[in-house]
């Protein structure tokens, strides 16, 4: 290894900056933000251990507890999504722990791979990308597995548009195992869709601030029931930043938190809950039905087929598309955003490049999902496709 | 464990929301940001999958390189400056590595914390708080310690007001053991003070957007030498979230990253950036230097004792004033606060109450510094301070 001392670096030469554009953006997430929590992330800074701080946090907390249906702390984290799915898993289980890991797409294998980083024995019950998980084979597959700790689930797949349904299965995974643990990735759902922590007795419940909560991302909100608290107390996986009890300590001594918290983006966080709750939660889910419903259904009298393969379960926070054959994925996505200023998402994985999604979570009107359908139709024509 | 149905979880009652104050914020971060990067976060959300966000990374990467002095790529997280610190560690380690955590204060004692939370054996060199570390010492004590793989180091106490010479303990390092990684916790300190990450031959360096750096909290950096890049191949503690493989892979791929960034943060840092640099990186370290030395003149010439008891590591971005007999350190910072809209912080671990801090770092003009010493020196004398 060398030790000699290294050249200084110069100044580097970069591109100019050009302001961002407004555009209709239908990606499931980061999703538009509504102008004025836009603008309450301007506000100045304060400090993140004084009163001002402690008092957003006392109305923001059991804002989110109402959305998680839960009366557990709903604890916040600097982090993405990514970051609620370590988080969930760490402070409940121990190196060699058994878990069983419902996959249906891409955030599920995910899962399932972070429980594999940190040593944890997974059993995989796996579905085709575009099926939600079967209960009857779930229900059926959990009676040959024994000596599992956790289940871990998806709520809604945000690489596939498919939904599970969550109320049923955790009433099977109770049913054969009174004490595992109901481990729910909400990132793509709290808030846009039906989920009752409590009354559905799940043990780990979590989502990210891009996703239907209308503001920017960078903010984690995880809640656990005492069944995953008491879990906590004796698991044994490593962790700190992650860590529940400094993060619950804090919150209940004084509304704060360990480490330093994104504070813009709790402005923008408490902007949004006063905007969701004037709305109505009823009336945001309903908002996502009928958002769901028409997407899927312009899709599908253009002659386009969806991936999700049943509609009970089509989610109703993201649609995604089967790219017609003789179309390029990457120029229908192309043309839309330099031309229409729509941007929708290429697929994942396997999927990248077959398929297209079309994010309507958060915050949204129906217009923009009219002009989003209105111009796909438009150019996948132009592109030479025909129904 | 039970399975019965909750009850479901009527909306809240909060308190109604009042404006966030505009105060003279002199804590060491959340530090002030200026309006122009306020207002950047207000841009409209995009894809951080798309063209737009790409030429942002593409920008602000380089920049980030120039301002650690590194030509390994940055990587970014979204983060407090607590991730950074876990980050570091479960990139490079593996369970049972001996490493020795160089601590003089609250922030190297909680990154030798995560240490041994992690598994690493950790034999610690410690000075009392206010000291920083010195040379001769760390030069002794490293003799007689055996196979560590690591120093870790502290560049600027957060908790204390003290600046490690860290460029002469890493020469110390590397003569006493040329492979150890040598870790820096430069959070409060980089692009305020002096610190080359190549020339001084440092293995990993990461740092946190609310100090220096002029914009919100939310956005942790990081980056790691080739040595360090060598470990972190063979490294075997367990990580998702925080692997820089995956972050590298998507950043040299498409200037993105493999989980969703804070988006408006990122606006923020490349508004931030544009403003340093315009003002040019040895111009930010000579206002730094001026600033400590003004708030540090205030402070004696008040009759206060510095916690710093070396001038030669006084802190250019924070001093720690021990509070002086008879005066109680909530009151003043209660009143500063209530009647001057002054913000400062109390002390840490157990000097809370026993001092305040004065943060000076990253934007700020020196009316800012002269209103809060001004201030300072009215209200002890109002609460019966006599020099």
């Amino acid at each position: 290894m060398t030790t000699q001392a290294q050249k200084a670096i110069p100044l580097p030469q970069v591109e100019a900056r050009v302001p961002i554009p407004r555009q209709n953006l239908r990606v499931p997430g980061p999703t538009p933000v509504p102008q004025q929590v836009l603008d309450a992330q301007a506000a100045p800074l304060i400090n993140h251990r004084g009163p001002e701080f402690s008092a957003i946090m006392k109305r923001v907390t059991p804002r989110l507890q109402y959305f998680f249906q839960t009366t557990s702390p709903v604890l916040t984290y600097p982090a993405s999504g990514t970051g609620g799915q370590e988080c969930a898993l760490v402070n409940v289980f121990s190196p060699g722990d058994h878990v069983v890991a419902i996959i249906i797409g891409n955030f599920g294998t995910r899962l399932a791979k972070i429980a594999t980083a940190f040593g944890l024995n997974v059993t995989k019950i796996e579905f085709a990308w575009g099926e939600a998980a079967d209960p009857n084979v779930v229900e059926s597959r959990l009676k040959e597995i024994s000596d599992y700790r956790g289940v871990l689930i998806t709520h809604n797949e945000t690489s596939t548009g498919v939904t599970n349904d969550v109320k049923t299965l955790a009433e099977i995974v109770r049913r054969a195992n009174p004490d595992a643990l109901i481990v729910v990735d909400a990132v793509s759902s709290l808030s846009s869709l039906p989920l009752e922590m409590d009354p559905w007795d799940l043990d780990v419940v979590f989502t990210g601030s891009q996703k239907g909560w209308m503001i920017p991302p960078g903010i984690m909100m995880i809640a656990a029931s005492e069944r995953a608290w008491e879990a906590h107390k004796t698991s044994k996986l490593p962790r700190f930043y992650w860590d529940w009890s400094s993060t619950r300590k804090n919150l209940e001594a004084s509304w704060q938190h360990p480490t330093t918290p994104p504070v813009s983006l709790f402005y923008a966080l408490d902007e949004a809950l006063e905007m969701m709750i004037a709305e109505g939660r009823e009336e945001i889910f309903a908002r996502h039905v009928k958002a769901g419903e028409y997407v899927r259904g312009r899709a599908q009298a253009m002659g386009l087929k969806l991936l999700s393969t049943d509609p009970r379960y089509a989610s109703n926070t993201v649609t995604a598309i089967r790219t017609p054959a003789g179309i390029e994925t990457k120029a229908i996505l192309k043309k839309l955003r330099e031309e229409d200023q729509i941007v929708l998402a290429d697929g994942q994985d396997h999927m990248k490049g077959k398929m297209f999604r079309v994010g309507h979570l958060g915050y949204f009107t129906q217009t923009d999902l009219e002009q989003a359908m209105d111009a796909v139709e438009t150019r996948l024509h132009e592109l030479g496709y025909q129904a």
